[in-house]
């Protein structure tokens, strides 16, 4: 959709504008002409003939123009009228600032349709209804009440929320944050997250895109947007109403799995999106984005005029992840010949209380020719003798191109006019050590995934057509739980090892075929109609000896008609006890919103299983299945400890493929649950012991 | 210790005092003067008559008196003779100021041993050296160069990093914040933060104490005094270098321990410490336990003029485990009367962006009164109309003394002055819904932690005198290991029930013990020689007939000693297998610093323990033994879920007291591992079916 004319319209009309004071349609004139905006600007109100010095017009059609853009500001039941107008002139362009629709009850709702019809019919755009309007500093176009135009910057802002907006614009201004364009996006009537998300994407003017979003419309269409867009442009959301949402899919079957919210952030993981846990970390990392270059790693640098920063600082980095850096002999040395005696030249680097300027620029300066430094983290806490104005001007002078370089000064009168100054000259700074090291764990997260390798998906040789049958039959019959054999079946088909299984039907038959198969076995009734065989006794574990398979073979056709008058029994299933190994879970999960939604967890009740469960999104490379097993904490307990001798990983990897081709392949899966998979050793082939296939019509 | 002279001498002598700007003496000398310090100063200065209008001394002696304090400021090589000095005139109180002491290397130690040595001779108290001096705002004392003395307040601040103390009163110049007193520790030669802990504890002036501490010298002394001071007053603090304190502890055994550093953290967690993660989350949580009462339980009220920071609040609420209060039918009558029809009258409650100051002050009266709210956020962000100052006077207004209330204000310029008016009126005033929800969670858990009930440890009949015997041999041996049979008889001297075994010398007796305690059993090779059995083939499970355990038996016998020729093997032991119920772990192990850590986990390997377990102090109550296993994340498994039976939980708490019972009665035992502790389903006994016990010497 092409938004020009939203944020860049050569005219602007303003229905419903106002010269009441505090009135929204004052307020929107105001910001408009205010803003300096340079192209005509027609003020819509019956009563006036002038607002602002300007000529204000009856109606829309008094004005003899098609304006580019028209914002209506008219109470909630004159809308329609004015879009009508808007529709019959030609208008390309409309934001509803009114509210009173979608948002107000069932009325208001039917309001909303109606002007979308119009919209819809006429081929317009609408922002809108119930939202704060745009704002594009490049423009001087302030078509909005969120008061003042901030600064030009290289950020756009979508928000979900119209006076968070407003309030996001003041506290950009009071740390120096300039955006591009901003747009609130009020009940997303017709434009929504995703069309400004596209149109930010390809904005020249737009380097960090950064949003507030409560819902998301389309979530398998915003991640596929939001992951290309990311490529060139860092996302930086914050998505509220999590829980609240939670709260909602509780409804549904996967709403109850306690990982499904993990799930939901890999996602946005997978798309590159940055995660804000709070307006203000978007603050944060904003300014991080807008301001700074990306580090090339982990390693991080520290200079400090005080110990405890340091320490406070090191023990984030540890904390999150992040590396402190090992400084080169030759950076040691130089600041050794420098540094007082008792200055800690080792990172984190101590230039001591008594430093002036001149210390921490040539700490800085040598730090940043150091290979092995990717980002530096520079801390001051004022001391009487302490020069923050002069170490700010030294930071922002020793900045290159090729290494984030973010600041804490921590105090606060003392450091204003420094951290002023810092921020002038593009250098970040923090109100901790731990919000800095945040920020820097954000980018150097950023960075890893913009150099991800190309993802590859391995196609495995299948025997695709007879799991389409088995899927078609089920769909026939309408029951949607693929049965015992079925669900082996089409594991089989797709390269999965399941245990030799044998359905006899006499006491001795069930003897010849264990002898066949090898002690241990396994006995499981089998009936169309019993499907919790254990519930009924239906299931025997462990069974050493032809004696036991007998007796177990009898006990079951003795016993469980008695239970289960109606069931039609078709014998005893005699299976290979798989005992060697690990058990792990493989599964999937189609999310109606995401798409089939990968699982891998330790074995184990179900409850356990998915307390430590991994989740990402198919179809999986090589790679991303081996960080599904590194995601989960059985990881470390599969590599094998002392005493005991890891498993195949690679194997397990490789299921993980192979359940991600049946599920690219098959829409109509919705679930699968292979548990367990016992694992062995390095070498061994896993086997696929039980396993649960739902199947449905794809939506 | 009395520290009287120190927050409050009647006469401060300043030896070092200085005319020249930026020197420290000067510093020190203008802070005391500036702050309008009423009792008398002596700045000494051999070669000044006058300083800031007051007669300067040769030297101390020539004083004619004895000051209450002196504060030293000279050259480290000439604090040696200023110490003699103090001593000879009977000075009891010291601020040394000077660095170059012990954190500058092996001569700096010496010296500062040589000044420790003279104070103690001398009956001194002695703060430092190396530090930044004392403040106390209530006697105008400034003895020290952080700069301006701070506001008058209820909070007593301890820092062990000066530079840091600083920048701290500048911060809380700017929110506000008062103090009562505050104090650098230094190199900690004689006072540290101990003796500050118990005087701030004692101090009437002080209700809220907070620190920094990098080092904690007697861990042990310092939780005990913690834990009854935050009887009466909230101690917030701010620990750093836990990660470097991690690797230092690495080179012991339980440095590897993933679960170390929580099991540090629950030391701190039982004896009411309020552990902060950044300075700045520090300043959030002394600005609300200095200025509002304390929630009396987890029940927080939302109002917002903004739909976007209610659902964020409310999402922060949820991740926190606090919880939305549910208002009363009167409460929403109220609101449903009064407020737009548009706005949300529940939890949070929504009263829309036109709303004015009256709005807010209707609801927060509502709200206030209705029993099921414990605690209210007020959250706004400036829309044109909002009337930001007035709202904030309305806050203010309504506030009580029984239900604490935050805000959040966002914005920068537009709500600058409200936020001024909210702190002047002892409302706190978060940057984001998120910090300030962090603030309540952290009230509520100390509120809960001051009304816990009073801890009674049961003390279960063990025969004590048993446990004597093989702990006093062992140590005699000097092995540090008890051996499997010790092990065992000490678990069942404390109740513990172990599983039934008999030392089989020949393949026949091994059988006949076999049939006696019933298939299937397990066979271990019994020498004192062998500590890993299962790495010699000496272990052999699950053994089902009289045939296997006669092979096992010869095969033992044939195999090991092949491979440990020098091994004096004195039999198998043929043991009861216990195969029902889940496996569990129960531990202790004695903490250097904080006595004796219990230890809870699900089963499996030493890798999967460590990463679920639980940690607490002994002696463990049976509510703390109930909470331990909460914590753990295999809680909700042994509770059981659909298909899978529950265990019995408080047998598993009684062992864990058991256990807590012989670690509090055996200083002398170092480490406890039960595992697996096999627990059955309600009413049946745990078995411990494996122990390894380590004695040591008393520390």
């Amino acid at each position: 959709m092409d938004l020009t004319s939203l944020f860049e319209p050569r005219s602007v009309a303003v229905v419903g504008a106002s010269r009441q004071k505090g009135k929204v349609g004052y307020e929107i004139l105001t910001g408009l002409v205010n803003g300096g905006f340079e192209g005509q600007i027609y003020p819509v109100n019956k009563s006036c003939d002038e607002l602002m010095g300007l000529r204000c017009y009856g109606d829309l059609r008094e004005i003899g123009q098609t304006p580019d853009l028209v914002v209506i500001v008219v109470p909630s039941q004159a809308v329609l009228g004015v879009m009508q107008q808007c529709s019959a002139l030609g208008v390309k362009t409309v934001i509803v600032i009114t509210s009173g629709f979608k948002e107000a009850g069932p009325e208001g709702r039917k309001l909303e349709e109606q002007i979308v019809k119009i919209a819809r019919t006429g081929g317009m755009t609408l922002l809108g209804p119930n939202c704060l309007g745009v704002l594009s500093p490049a423009n001087k176009l302030n078509a909005s009440f969120a008061g003042m135009l901030p600064k030009l910057g290289k950020i756009a802002y979508l928000s979900q929320s119209g006076s968070l907006l407003a309030a996001i614009i003041d506290m950009a201004g009071a740390i120096d944050l300039g955006f591009s364009k901003l747009a609130s996006i009020g009940n997303k009537a017709i434009l929504d997250e995703l069309d400004l998300l596209r149109y930010y994407g390809q904005d020249e003017q737009t380097e960090v895109i950064a949003g507030y979003l409560e819902t998301i419309a389309d979530g398998d269409a915003f991640v596929r947007e939001a992951e290309r867009i990311s490529h060139d442009k860092p996302i930086l959301l914050m998505k509220a109403g999590e829980t609240g949402a939670g709260a909602e899919a509780a409804s549904s079957h996967t709403g109850r799995l306690p990982g499904i919210e993990r799930a939901r952030e890999v996602v946005f993981e997978r798309a590159g999106v940055i995660r804000c846990g709070s307006i203000k970390q978007q603050f944060d990392y904003a300014s991080a984005f807008a301001n700074q270059p990306l580090p090339k790693g982990p390693g991080v640098a520290i200079i400090a005029n005080t110990g405890g920063l340091g320490i406070m600082a090191a023990d984030a980095i540890e904390r999150e992840g992040l590396q402190l850096a090992r400084l080169e002999e030759a950076t040691t040395d130089a600041l050794r010949s420098s540094l007082p005696s008792s200055a800690n030249i080792h990172n984190p680097i101590d230039v001591l209380g008594d430093a002036l300027a001149d210390r921490y620029e040539y700490a800085l300066d040598h730090i940043l020719r150091d290979p092995n430094v990717e980002s530096v983290l520079v801390l001051l806490t004022p001391h009487a003798m302490t020069e923050c104005d002069r170490t700010a001007e030294a930071i922002v002078r020793a900045a290159r191109h090729d290494k984030p370089i973010l600041a804490c000064f921590l105090g606060s009168s003392r450091v204003e006019t420094a951290i002023q100054v810092l921020r002038k000259g593009r250098i970040p700074c923090y109100d901790s050590p731990e919000s800095a090291v945040r920020v820097l764990k954000a980018m150097a997260d950023y960075s890893r995934w913009r150099n991800r390798p190309k993802r590859v998906i391995r196609l495995f040789p299948v025997n695709r057509r007879k799991v389409e049958k088995i899927v078609e039959r089920r769909l026939r019959t309408g029951e949607r739980e693929l049965g015992e054999l079925e669900a082996k079946e089409t594991l089989e088909a797709y390269g999965f090892v399941t245990p030799q299984s044998l359905l006899a039907t006499s006491p001795e038959q069930a003897v010849s075929f264990a002898d066949q198969i090898g002690y241990p076995v396994v006995l499981k009734i089998w009936s169309p109609d019993i499907i919790h065989k254990s519930e009924v006794g239906g299931v025997r574990l462990g069974l050493m000896t032809p004696q036991e398979v007998m007796d177990g073979f009898d006990l079951m056709m003795y016993r469980i008609p008695k239970k289960r008058r109606d069931a039609e029994i078709l014998g005893v299933l005699v299976q290979e006890m798989c005992k060697r190994g690990r058990e792990v879970v493989l599964g999937m999960h189609r999310d109606v919103h995401y798409g089939p939604l990968m699982m891998f967890g330790a074995g184990g009740s179900m409850v356990e299983v998915l307390e430590d469960a991994a989740f990402y999104l198919a179809p999986l490379t090589a790679d991303e299945a081996r960080e599904m097993l590194k995601g989960s904490r059985t990881y470390r307990a599969l590599l094998g400890d002392h005493g005991h001798e890891g498993v195949d990983i690679d194997a397990i990897g490789e299921g993980l493929q192979r359940l991600s081709q049946l599920a690219t392949e098959f829409p109509q899966i919705q679930e699968i649950d292979i548990n367990p998979y016992m694992v062995g050793r390095q070498g061994t082939t896993p086997i696929a012991v039980d396993a649960r296939i739902i199947v449905d019509q794809p939506t």
